[in-house]
């Protein structure tokens, strides 16, 4: 919907993973939302703007290559074959959960199998049917994990024993999903080097909101909301969690530290990144985070906007499900978005009260028994 | 049979991945080679020592799990249940080629999916069924492509604006399959720090030769022999190559420099990291070389062997078909295994005129045409 509305000739792909997902895991959502079709459709009559909708699967190689080739046999989906040659492609088509991915070993593969066939079906479609194509591939700051030197933005230049090279900043994700993000980093690397690609790298921090301008149009076109700990982002849940008088369950300490991002504003990196691709030959890393924060001071800043609805907050600190360092060193560069033009929306003290109400106004939806269930790694 | 010897209970586990691949794609061997079944048969036959082979993909998670599992559905496969609780695995189930995994999006695909599957499947029967377990995976040196710093074993203490990180060792491959092996180490060292595994990753650099002490007792028991550009490493090729009086193809300058060792060693290699096995919560690496050489020296050192046996060998510089540096810094370190008490079994005058007399003798079998077909990335 945001490139539409600016104009853009838009095209989605996708697979229902995350819904289909959502209903065998019995996930809950905060509201019903509905399916890619029919929004797609709403958008339509809504705004006048079209966008073509595609369901299908990119583990699928030649369904995926049918994309970028006007004489596949899937191309009446293409009735005017204007999208086999996109000038962008932006890459979210991989399973974005650490918990899901640290269920059991079926989850682990699956997480695997989709995150890296549908990345290397993308690269080798691009490399041999439209080269010029810009790929915007989403990555996560939890490629990093949480080193003791700080954290450059992709690249890091090592001196050793009197000599010097250039190398992808050294990255250890802390699940099986963060180590399928490091690894199709270092795939599209590896086609970036051998064949010219152009792609951008996004490593995104957790996202929270779920409204942008273009959805503020109809409820029916907000985003799918999860509150749950396998598919929910942190300040999400928190916020739900506050709206009923659940305890805000913090992991150990909370000292956690990680950088966040209004959901504006991944549209924003995203469409920057559009207006000033990659060079051939160049992988672009961008740190797409606007501000960092504890997981304490997440939960303080929930209770304060609770406090203004005249709402108490209880803060509930858990044992840790997760392997992971509850205080330590966490200082990453974010600067090379602001750089092609990205403005932050910062996370003010208005945004969390009106999250706060739109929870509260959807209260009915909101189960308990799917916010925590201890999924352990 | 290196391990039988020595008094070890072994299973076997193949799906025979390389056979099919090599009837598949024409690709030759320099003799026929009884299956892995009828080998264990042999090897019993004039020993008197029993191997257990199995015969299943280790892609499958349930058929992993299984071999870690007595009271799975496959127990009959293993009928004492002995090996439910395996001491070590020797992890060797990838496909092993570069060139394979870059001739095309599908070969690429099935690289992917075979070395990433088996490993996830393996990690998770051990954490699972039989934590003590010793991996010993088999890496490649490979993954750190040709840095212009030195290359360390495995790990790399970084000092970056006034503080220290130890990280792995940055890498980058040169293909598809590099790229898979770098992210099984991942993958690895994810499982070693989230759930104390104990893990061996043996960086080995490109073997030679075809017999060993074992393998010596009778001539189908010999190991297979790739020649072609697929499954032949480079040494086994340029002899076979000397063989017919076909120059040798040395892409581009011939000054790529890599780390070699004799097949003997990386047995013994194998053996000494299991006598000594890597701690629990340890991702030990070693650099698996014992020697390093250019192209150049390689085709000059088999120049020299056809000499010897009064044959003129002729070397050819032909485009390279690879994206690679022809000349560059390489300098790895490789002393963890002389440590734990390798004895490098050195490339000899010697060792180059007893393979190059064993390709004579094999000449009848060797067809030019497989030898280069010019795979290209």
């Amino acid at each position: 919907m945001y490139f539409s509305d600016r104009g853009y000739d838009v095209v989605v792909v996708d697979n229902y993973f995350r819904r289909k997902a959502c209903d065998e895991l019995d996930t809950g959502l905060l509201y019903p939302v509905p399916n890619l079709i029919d929004r797609a459709k709403l958008w339509h009559q809504l705004t006048g703007k079209e966008i073509k909708v595609i369901i299908g699967d990119l583990t699928n190689d030649e369904f995926t290559r049918s994309l970028f080739n006007s004489k596949s046999n899937y191309d009446w989906a293409l009735s005017n074959n204007s999208h086999a040659q996109p000038t962008t492609v932006v890459h979210y088509a991989e399973q974005p959960s650490a918990p899901y991915s640290m269920m059991n070993y079926k989850y682990a593969g699956l997480t695997i199998t989709n995150n890296l066939q549908a990345t290397n079906n993308l690269m080798w479609a691009v490399k041999d049917l439209s080269p010029e194509t810009h790929i915007i591939k989403l990555g996560t700051m939890g490629e990093y994990g949480t080193p003791n030197i700080d954290i450059e933005e992709g690249w890091l230049v090592v001196t050793h024993k009197g000599r010097e090279q250039k190398f992808l900043y050294p990255r250890q994700g802390g699940s099986v999903y963060h180590t399928t993000k490091i690894m199709d980093t270092d795939l599209l690397w590896f086609g970036v080097r051998n064949w010219d690609l152009r792609v951008t790298d996004l490593m995104q921090g957790p996202v929270y909101g779920n409204e942008t301008e273009e959805s503020k149009i109809d409820p029916r076109l907000k985003t799918l909301f999860n509150y749950d700990e396998i598919f929910g982002t942190i300040l999400n849940r928190f916020i739900v969690q506050a709206a009923i008088d659940y305890p805000l369950s913090v992991y150990g300490k909370g000292g956690q530290k990680r950088g966040f991002l209004n959901i504006k504003d991944t549209l924003q990196c995203v469409h920057k990144a559009e207006l000033k691709p990659a060079d051939k030959g160049e992988l672009r890393i961008f740190n797409q985070i606007t501000e960092t924060f504890s997981v304490n001071e997440l939960a303080t800043k929930t209770q304060k906007a609770g406090a203004a609805l005249g709402i108490k907050v209880n803060i509930e600190h858990i044992e840790n499900p997760r392997k992971e360092l509850e205080d330590h060193y966490y200082n990453p560069t974010y600067q090379g978005l602001v750089d092609i033009g990205v403005v932050p929306h910062l996370l003010s003290d208005e945004y969390m009260i009106h999250a706060l109400e739109e929870a509260i106004s959807c209260k009915d939806n909101i189960r308990r028994d799917v916010i925590f269930k201890g999924i352990k790694w």
